[in-house]
């Protein structure tokens, strides 16, 4: 039965279809994180004498017992169940009487339902953080393995000037680095505590915020109680655009790999074992995974799409729309996760083809450096580049004593890459604390 | 096995996981489709001498069983099996040895996977058209019952002119009616046969294209091979915009109703086993059911982004990322389907409430009416509309004598409700025709 | 002065400039479309006694006036004046007095927006399908004469099978023709009289707009005046929709030339004053026309976007927000005019570079071909593809004699060239009758 | 004529009107960032001896000019002209001679470009922080005013429980405030140096990056010079990402206003000089800044649709389609700037109605209350909650004196403001702060 159901009426059945939609099986993945947010919320409950010490400790055994039962896929969600708080909330009843009847005291679904997609969402951003210093790792060896591994390096997709393996891998390295950062502030918008909002307007008993902010390990209350319904799909739109931007770098790694490993180039190569066939060309050797991580890049921008129109054009206070913000959030979520993995793999097992690399770097990559030579002799450049550009003719040079030579911050003979893996190793170690952090709070709040 | 495996090699595990994705869950959903074309292809193949009579009927029998066991839900498509296709080819290889082996030759599976989404999406279109005219019916019904209740008009959100319950009812018949011409074309479009196409650049054998374009009931042939696979997601975008299209008549609806049924206006009610209720507070009725059909216009959108994305910037020919767009597409057919049929069930329940709209249509509404009888009586109406301007009061007159008196083509009082009706009942009637002929060609085929 | 403005108020400076925005601009390239459908309308109040002969006359005279002014930009729509409808109504009454203050009975600026851009959507759109036409001569005209010409055939961007130059550029010839059936769509839509729907709730007068309707050469009058309001927006999406799929298959052209056209594969060139140079490589020969026919794509996909989220989540009856909606379409169906254009200067004028893509022909495109050998002679085709995938040698063919001997329908020896010009002249006839319709009804109404 | 024009050359007429596009109009808006730029860089080519002290002098001097010729509208970019790099490069050249020719040294119009529009933004972007920072203290100084108005709270757009007018404009401001975090996260990214990068690929020259990094008060050079190309469109994408963000609030907010200022509501006001009429109907008096504010997020996500696809699917290095992300980037830092002003006008004058607040509280907002009564005596929640369900009849309460008892952290008792305050001026300290570095940094460069 519903929360909110009367007895004796009935919930069309075509309408509860409907209404309920995917929630069962989204909530499924949410059952610990209600749970854990329900000890902290009937520990408060407890401190403002609502519910007694016994009655407490009842309580947060049986939350405790419904996470192992769900670990044992033994706490199944179902259509008339309507959502995880339901199911938990009848079952606590069920289990524990009048006292399951108390949990709800003090907060209404809509708090709770938000308090429960940010500690998913905490835990989920940090194994992506560490996905992408993984992927980061990866990019910086093979750069530093090949930085003196000439390739060519195009612009307008036309062959432009003398680039290396080890600036092309660098550079992905540098741009997952500076998204971080963009992660990270959508992690921050996140970690703050919805409880106490209930339905927005909050609830006249004297609730302690600041005990489950503490508790949950948030960062902070998050205050305005009006604010916190109204961020609702905000921050998941934060969180999917910070993703979206990880993917694009993803979504270009795959298009340079996609390019470069054409038969026309065979610069770079990935294992066998990594490719599949066709059901019809027995020759074929395809890149298939390249091709879905390029693509993947549009499904994330979907999702992201879904929520900036869902929560636009909606007044204050929640509203039912902010339901569906939860399927693209928590897809997101995954797809970044899987797709920043398989692209660690693929890094880690790139065979880097030098003699081809070397072959491609034909004259015209060196035209431009004829220009600035005779720059450097005092003509003026436009000049110089004038007197390159009607010669028409150019000479192959030494690519890797090219390469090497241009030695300023940045460029192929200066990688930067000691300072990137430090800076590299520094944000793992913070991501590491903040999951330490994150598990040694909740461990402490379930062992308690 | 997959089709194009070598013995003794891998396909590496996380590489298989994120390669195959959603497909066998998705897949499943095709495999009567997929059986009903390989019966056109095995005919075609018996025509130009590939198979046999005796192995045309083997191969029929089977593939007519393989519709029955997916019925019975005994047809499981698992991760190993990669997609319907492999499934199915390995299925009738088990059974009918070498046999099976044949059921390939002059196709591919990127053609195969094309005429499955194309007979997939035919039979969901009819049925979301049918929907369709349901949900007009429902609203011509009611727009022509209330057809002289009147109901204040807004823009800008702020009171206007009188308008009345039929008018504005009658509005989202229309404007369905006219989309589903759009609609239409996207069918069009789709009502093409890719078979023989195999990757894009065919076979060296000499099908018969026109013979499988027959069997199957498609319109006529797709021609240009290449472009068969080229129009691959640009056909099922073409769909997705056509149904976004509609789902924003239903979002108006919603929006519409999310208003009028406020404490505020109360100019409608749904029935209350429509509405849900709140967790925290008592008294709440809501409907939820409205703000969903509101919120999943946004979901459409997302989905036709991500094909609006996947497809763009990519070179001719199959690439794998077209895959990714399958998901969307079916999800986009099961979404408004679902949504339409709600729609029908609010609207053909809609409780109209005369004594608030009467009561709502207060003196500024009629304003405009004064200038105008000004106009009439030879002031220019820049002048009348002035001098009404500067009186700034106005009087109450009778609502419903003034709309009905509003008799132009379609004002008012002159909804041309019959005509709509009428072509309501010719386009119901178009989609049944279809529809029975779809069945018929399909029927006849298995059959035969 | 504003229309509406009270003697003796003011409007915000700051609101002014914030609601006005962009108006006065864009409003200039509407003034000879509302004078025509001011014309029009006069003409209506005529009949149906609001105006009489000799007002008729004297107004469509300074309407015409005003025609020939702004074709010598000497009709200038400034800030003050708000848009385009309120410069003609005060320049009216400032020419003719009273009976300028006569012209808008009957009608609100919210119908005669709608009327406006309809009448210009009409011409710009036929425009856009004349050059889409002429784009598919250009494209059949080249595969005409590249029929016999073999080129590698490419599947997730490896090579799969021989194909040639005639099968690739028919391809998008192709598929220009069937999106043009959905901008067809899209035109009839916008095919519709929305005069008399006034602000949505009409008129208490006898307006007769199937007069209106035939005079400015509308198929018909669209019917529900709430209706005709609530389908701004909404018209012009399916027209920016559609025209979205008309650059995505320029985006895939110039996806495949900026491929074709590198220095690894150099299959085509185009001639030198079509590229442009570097500020810095003295060697460089871009190809900037092709990769800003590539991003064009994304520019318009952001046009859609903006009405696709502008009209949603709004209720019924004009809304400002509308007002926005002008502008992305403008540019949309500027956009799509100008990419069209330089589309078929490209393709006319683009070299074929035969030995190369000769050359590229090399042994693994034809392993497929050696496994349907085996097919054909009784081997099932799964077995004679694993022969042929084990031995992993290949050998070349003639490719020339490979793609004339695919016969079958829209395969690369028979690509049905001379149906698909048919369909190009008979389709060129239909765009140029409807021109000459449109301009005659105009230039009648003009002249009479 | 254009920087890489070989003599006797040129550019066909519409290929050149096509790829030059609006950069002319947009360019005229970064000659001054430009310009300063350009001293930047010649003050290191000084540094590593390609240019004397003289030179030096000399290019100063007429880069400064350009600068006050360009205030003063003198410094017109043509279509000839191509864009405002080949202006200056040739302008130099005609006052300068050979030394003009020189400036281009070491430099390429790709990360020249890049770092016009990162000055650019960057101190658009403090710009529209101050914006929203006198938008947040408009909406603290009055919600600061009206906290202990009651007002209706909504959830599900029906009435829920009592909340505040404090309550109400407090959340706007905090989310204003969490959201400036990553509108910072944004401009962290922009604030790197460009500078060195050239195509992509560096120049053999020994640049000092550090140096020109400091000259323009960059925050850090960006290290590896294929990333800065690829970070082109990225960062476009963040900025307007988090614009979007800021005009979600904006949309919310008068979401919320044009809900109720409506006759049904009549909870506020705007100013009559706020207000617009209607060209029809004499008594109209529209809100149509709110709903114009309302649709702008609309044309911002639009905006960064745009660059979302533009810069997917692109390999590494310079393309032309980054060309394409400066028109939107441009328009959307325009956008939120006016759009945060208007509302910060709208907030500061907004009329609050109190005695109609107060007559919409009605009965059944006070349910809630009852229900937490019972809970507060012992009975469990959901009987308390169950009871109160089943009376169905509720009584009204105080509603002051119910808002100012919910005493908690951002209840309606506790709205928390004299925090916020602190916030609010600590931020705008800060904004002020790097303004002035910004521009004292600038300012030394141009006076040195």
């Amino acid at each position: 039965m519903k929360l909110w159901q009367k007895k004796g009426t009935t919930l069309h059945k075509e309408i509860e279809q409907y209404t309920v939609g995917n929630d069962p099986f989204l909530d499924q993945k949410l059952v610990k994180v209600d749970a854990i947010a329900s000890i902290a919320h009937a520990s408060m409950l407890n401190k403002i004498n609502i519910l007694t010490k016994q009655e407490l400790k009842a309580l947060k055994k049986e939350l405790c017992n419904i996470i192992k039962l769900d670990k044992k896929n033994k706490f199944k969600i179902t259509l008339k169940d309507e959502d995880v708080h339901t199911k938990i909330e009848n079952h606590l009843t069920k289990k524990l009487g009048k006292l399951g009847k108390k949990i709800h005291t003090g907060r209404s679904r809509n708090d709770q339902v938000i308090v429960d997609t940010r500690l998913y969402s905490k835990e989920k951003l940090l194994g992506i953080e560490e996905q992408a210093i993984k992927l980061c790792q990866a990019l910086a060896k093979q750069s530093q393995k090949n930085q003196s591994t000439p390739m060519p390096g195009y612009t307008h997709m036309q062959k432009a000037m003398p680039s290396s393996v080890g600036l092309w891998l660098g550079s992905f390295a540098e741009s997952l680095l500076d998204y971080l950062e963009l992660l990270d502030a959508a992690y921050k918008l996140n970690n703050q505590n919805p409880l106490g909002s209930a339905a927005g307007y909050g609830v006249p008993l004297n609730l302690d915020r600041n005990m489950t902010t503490k508790l949950l390990g948030f960062a902070k209350t998050q205050n305005n109680i009006l604010y916190v319904q109204n961020s609702r799909g905000k921050i998941e739109l934060a969180i999917l655009n910070a993703l979206t931007q990880i993917m694009l770098d993803l979504n270009k790694l795959a298009t340079d790999l996609l390019l470069f490993t054409m038969q026309e180039f065979q610069f770079f190569e990935i294992p066998d074992e990594f490719c599949t066939g066709s059901s019809i060309m027995p020759h074929k050797k395809n890149k298939d995974v390249l091709e879905l991580i390029r693509a993947n890049y549009g499904i994330m921008l979907g999702y992201s799409t879904q929520i900036a129109n869902i929560i636009s054009s909606l007044p204050s206070g929640y509203n039912r729309d902010l339901q569906l913000t939860k399927e693209p959030l928590m897809a997101g979520l995954e797809l970044a996760n899987s797709t920043l993995s398989i692209c660690t793999l693929v890094i880690s097992k790139l065979e880097v083809n030098k003699k081809n690399l070397l072959k491609a770097c034909t004259p015209e990559l060196f035209a431009t450096g004829k220009a600035f030579e005779l720059a450097k002799k005092g003509i003026p450049f436009r000049e110089a580049y004038k007197t390159i550009k009607n010669t028409n003719e150019w000479h192959k040079s030494d690519a890797t004593k090219n390469i090497m030579q241009k030695k300023y911050a940045g460029a192929t003979g200066n990688l930067g890459l000691p300072k990137l893996e430090k800076e590299i190793a520094k944000k793992k170690k913070i991501i590491s604390k903040k999951q330490h952090q994150l598990n040694s709070t909740l461990n402490k709040l379930l062992r308690q």
